[in-house]
């Protein structure tokens, strides 16, 4: 189903296991973009923006929803709107918003950040999330926390899909302390896929949910908050402040509907793509690799001769293409856009790279 | 060459006056979307959206030029460019930065809103833009400017264009008192078209300039911000922050090409529209037309019993939709979804609704 | 009562006209701050601050009170307090928060600055603070108003006291409008007492109120902020955020129980004072004179050789010390350091400074 | 020296153990703040701050300083001077700067705090400073650090010193990826004691530094932030728009010349009585004490009935007063106010409270 085209550099085929985030557009997004009914959406009035939030909305189990034009805006804006100023927002130490995303709470919404550690599965302990709530909220000294924050699937910790118990455990918690959830669901629908359960079965243990419609789900741009009316009011109003606000962006949000409709069942096939490629990389000497649960395998090679920096950029010349993801590792990301013969074609490139190790040992 | 289809209202066509926001994506565009060579641009691998950068950049005679989902964003990250935390950014009172921007730059930059009387035709007097930078520049009690903003034309003085010698004074003063200017050029081909000058006449006296493709220029989504290369790095790490940042979006950067290559000329043709509809309005009964110079017809209703709101609805209803744009007046704009017969039919829904006025006097 | 001493600079008497900021600490102060009881304010167990606050409270008509290290901190901490993050607050162009203090809502605040034209005599029209509101609250695009300030008096306007029943006016139009109103009263007490009216009759105008102890009241340090209880809370909470949150100042609050308790009647000497130096300057040739309605002369002088800024700088040889004040005008204030010996040597200085200009003439 | 007077409570000298910020102004500074010469600082002209500042200044090895109302605001306008809006602060994760001053740099200022774990002893692992600082700078999804912060001693790890070597890696540290260092020298003369070397060698480290006045060395209020002359300026701007600049606060800044001139010698009987202290309590059944650097005593209570809550009640019912600290820990702090009676009835107090645990086990 994938076209195996040539790679660019060397008439190789390109494997591009960076990110999902590098999917194209499928035929079918192509044609809904050029068909869609379109409008004025910073007037409110694309008809096919509108369709695709309320299917968002629904899909998720929430009120209403807004298109945004990147997972970042789409986090930014929910904290915002969450968040009084001089507030904390309690995030995983691990999580895309503390690490990723420019510290744009602290920029733009005078929004403290308390980075709470993540176990490398992911969850965050009961009792380090408390200890962000200060003894005394009375006492100025103190900023109070107005939120936390989840990610799942966990990108940099390997992908790892949140229990759905200790989404209950965060969540009772959170409304304990009077505080909302939001989550930053970039992947949900691989962490749903993983566990199991609709993605809505996630998403109600959160306030508001972001999930991005450009990584495994193929769309070209865009990425969707959820949650309650009220909220969503609020988020598309600190929207237009950052600058989110589109013309007709039903040209995208109409990606944005096929990627819903039709491309949440083939996520499957990355998770599929992603535990051969584990395997076959658990047999090379020197790598380690973690635990997949979703469509990211994140490993280490230890070589003799070889930096990690030399091996990525050996992979690369070869057509296969790797990040670094924080603390030494690598990651590997499967997608729409690597089929079997790509993962078979990595393998065969770790494998020639790697080989001395081997034959020194 | 506007396709005549029915409003859908009422079996009525619809013309659409509110904005030149409203333009639809051109068949060519459409195309282009479809066709275009795509990447992960968040990676700066888009080749299309850098196609589209380096031709707006030549084409306003900078160094580089960075693409964005909204001309407010282009503002917003510019002015967080320019501008260090506490400093004063200098602004027309009318400008659209500081009437309709929902004040971005004091909320995400702590930045210092100095707003500047605009005369009816858009200009500042120079001594008021003087008198924004404090005597002394030690004293700690004042916020020092940073930065001086123009817009061209001037949407709320009534798309007025700005003289070019106005524009050397004021970019003079800008270098004598040390600080850069950025133009807000949101139309800026329209000002060109208007001046009787390529649009780089115009930008030479701004350090910094953006303008929107998805105005008279057509495309579905997306601004341009244009200035040094330097300039533009800073540009493109606040767009991260701000969530600006977008994946294959290409699909948009080629709808801006089109839009640049094939839609600058055509905006004569909205030019002779707006005249012609200002010089219909200047003829009925209770209406003051302000001058126009570029798409744009401003003017007041005077009406024994009907008020403003009133008018405004009768017209929306007959399928001819005007907006109030501040100081009790109606704004006209003329774009490439405005025909001559829309004009015609414009203009005769008006004396229809105005007629019991010359009946009455 | 001022003990006559002589200008450090040349044997001469030192006559600081530039602000009644100048004014030292009295005996009966000193006395006060050696003898206050004392506790760690952070911990709200100074004594003789809690007593202060509620007595500044008490005199302005609220519920509670508490202790600044300055007016600047004051406005700001009530700024914040009462407009969320995003929202702007509209204040007279001629104001002192907006000129003077660094722009401190926007930089720490994410407050928006909407300034609105003061008159000459510091009023602003109705009409002008009602466009500050957007026709459609419902607009992203505007930043909507959470809170207008007043100024009473007005320095940069003169010093003019703003009458009564425009407060009633601006408070019923924010009444209208929903936002709060908060009166900078850096001098209220020189604005009552040229009211004939009890400085809570102006007070209960608004929701909050800033007033100095370290202006005309003589102390050496401090501000009050009043309001209601809940607001103070978030004031107290602001203010240790901005750093304001001070040990044992007990020592300076106790000054400030003796400027509230002693020093507000003798304000009324400040304007027999400061009339008396009106009346001499308007004697002077080329000198014109604004009407005084306080302790503060604004004055311009216009002399065929001299500039102001010469001009000021042949007094302050002289030991007479005088401030530029904005829009190319000169301000003198009285205070309790100024003597009626103090006003005629000013005069005497001024009419040998600008002899020549009769002579020439 | 310290008068045994009665506590309020009781009829029982009130034993003061929650902070040195609870103590008293010795009757020198009362003196010393009765004579001193007075002047407008905000105009610059307050010779006796002037004279602490560049006291100050030389104590501590720098170009000038600055007075400021707390070390809240010492340490937020260091902040604000040094990091531009959207970098990182680096501060350790016990640090004051993070935990007690309610997040004022993400607040006031756009800065993202980048917490970093503090070992037991208050160091913090280079390796973790590093990871701070982004693989890659250039890529724009990561606010880069613009500052390290240090604390010495660091009051939430139990008051312990930082060995001089650790500053001086840190530093170098620094100064390879080209950010400063402030130091949070709150207690900087406390650490020099114990280090055995001149605070100046401490403050050799770090490119600014701010100390407490107000706390073991019982000035009434205020703090300095000391560095280079340019460094200085920046602060003092920034603390003009804080709402710190403060009139005749010469008042002030005379008890503060003599905190620095007479009160540095003597904090060694503060660390005498903490060991004492310490000495004492260890020898208490269920008590567990920290190592003792400065004048800080940290402990935790285990008892089989007593809470930690209900112990801090009882003990403060006999005027005995402890403050919770973090982690479940009790602090007493010893200082001017706490004599050598005080801490033998203060054990006294411990041990008849935790007495029946003797009993019961």
């Amino acid at each position: 189903m994938v076209p195996e085209t040539p790679a660019s550099d060397a008439g190789l085929r390109r494997v591009e296991l960076r990110s999902d985030t590098f999917t194209m557009p499928t035929p079918a997004m192509l044609r809904a973009m050029t068909a869609a009914r379109l409008g004025d959406d910073t007037y409110g009035e694309d008809p096919t923006v509108r369709e695709l939030e309320l299917l968002a909305a629904r899909t998720l189990g929430k009120g209403d929803g807004c298109f945004m034009p990147s997972g970042t805006m789409a986090n930014l804006a929910s904290i915002l709107t969450h968040c009084p100023r001089g507030t904390k927002v309690v995030v995983g130490a691990e999580s895309d918003i503390y690490v990723y995303e420019a510290g744009g709470a602290s920029v733009c919404g005078g929004v403290v950040f308390e980075p709470v550690r993540n176990a490398p599965d992911g969850t965050m302990a009961l009792a380090d999330i408390e200890a962000a709530f200060p003894e005394d909220p009375e006492d100025p000294q103190f900023a109070l926390p107005s939120l936390l924050c989840l990610e799942n699937p966990q990108n940099r910790c390997g992908g790892r899909v949140l229990p759905l118990d200790h989404l209950a455990q965060v969540a009772e918690l959170a409304r304990r302390r009077g505080v909302p959830v939001h989550l930053d669901g970039a992947r949900i629908f691989n962490a749903a896929l993983s566990s199991g359960v609709p993605a809505s079965e996630i998403a109600r243990h959160a306030d508001s949910v972001q999930f991005c419609l450009s990584k495994g789900l193929s769309a070209p741009v865009g990425s969707m908050v959820v949650g309650d009316a009220g909220f969503i009011d609020g988020v598309r109003r600190v929207r237009k402040m950052l600058g989110g606000g589109m013309r007709q962006v039903g040209v995208l949000a109409a990606a944005g509907l096929v990627a819903l409709e039709e491309m949440v069942d083939r996520l499957a096939d990355d998770h599929v793509s992603a535990r051969a490629l584990a395997a076959g990389l658990a047999l090379l000497p020197g790598v380690t690799v973690e635990p997949v649960e979703t469509n990211m395998v994140f490993f280490r090679v230890a070589h003799p001769t070889l930096t990690q920096d030399k091996f990525l950029s050996l992979c690369s010349a070869e057509g296969v293409h790797l990040a670094e993801l924080g603390h030494g590792r690598i990651r590997a990301v499967t997608h729409a856009g690597v089929s079997d013969g790509d993962v078979e074609r990595a393998l065969a490139v770790f494998r020639r790279i790697l080989a001395p190790v081997a034959a020194q040992t």
